[in-house]
């Protein structure tokens, strides 16, 4: 999939509607990915994203260690991707050779981009201190993917119990939000 | 709208998926109303909420200084509202007035519910940690609220600069999400 960089400002009109993302991760030649839908955005520009990864999943020490991660952003079509991933563990099986995923070199992190995901968001761990406590982490959003061709992605929503909401018209407001 | 109490350990399946909502908060007789697309998730049960309350916004004093506010969420038919009250300060106008937002008395709070929503969250602020950093409140919902009528709702996501993409078809996976 050929990519284009997204102008970091424009990064917050991804994740606000709030789709299922898998996180990539990488820490001493080990690698991971893992399903997340707790994710919020923190500030427009630079983007900063909060987002919570359990200290019972394998992303957590690997990402606690590298401090650095890929947000990737799948559509329906990467649905089985996206339930075998937050269905399995990294501590026992290689989710990249298992489930297929194509992995591709990041520009400013070590940790892989998923290639099938419309767009990639490489990012740092700017601040732990909610960690301990309930798991979440702030990232920076440091360079910003997308593939052009993508114009309303139809992403996934998590709605609990194996159900998903998937993205569906776009309505214009009168006036614009502010 | 007659509405029954929704146990709390269903509620992230409400605030999961990314809907945009509605903080209503009062505080020493003042009330207000604000749209917030900057919401996550933290806990299951206790639901435990993250979000990110502007301090150039009204509501922002209200909420640290009460420690309470409830969290509507509103369906595509209230469009306007969500809008009108994004684009729009408490400072100047009674926004429930000007708008002619039903409200409704919370049973565990003092801000009140928004009756046209089809789900009411009320909640405690626990976690101030984060406010002058990000401007990021913990919340715990203490009691929510929902529609029984209300079976797939049509959520509103936004994707910034007035657009709105609004909640499509459900897909259920093969397997469940564990």
């Amino acid at each position: 999939m050929k990519k284009k960089s997204l102008p970091l400002s424009e990064v917050y009109r991804l994740l606000e509607p709030g789709p299922v993302v898998l996180v990539s991760t990488h820490y001493k030649g080990i690698e991971d990915v893992m399903t997340m839908s707790w994710h919020t955005m923190l500030d427009f520009e630079p983007p900063l994203i909060g987002c919570v990864i359990s200290n019972r999943d394998y992303t957590f020490n690997l990402i606690k260690s590298s401090k650095e991660c890929v947000i990737n952003i799948p559509t329906v079509d990467l649905l089985d991707m996206v339930v075998n991933c937050g269905n399995t563990t990294g501590e026992t099986i290689d989710k990249f050779k298992k489930f297929k995923i194509t992995k591709k070199e990041s520009s400013q992190v070590r940790a892989p981009l998923l290639d099938e995901c419309y767009a990639n968001l490489e990012c740092k761990v700017i601040d732990t201190k909610l960690v301990n406590k309930y798991n979440f982490f702030v990232l920076e959003v440091v360079k910003a993917w997308i593939d052009p061709k993508m114009k309303k992605a139809k992403t996934l929503h998590h709605r609990g119990k194996g159900i998903f909401m998937i993205a569906g018209e776009e309505i214009r407001s009168r006036s614009k939000m502010k």
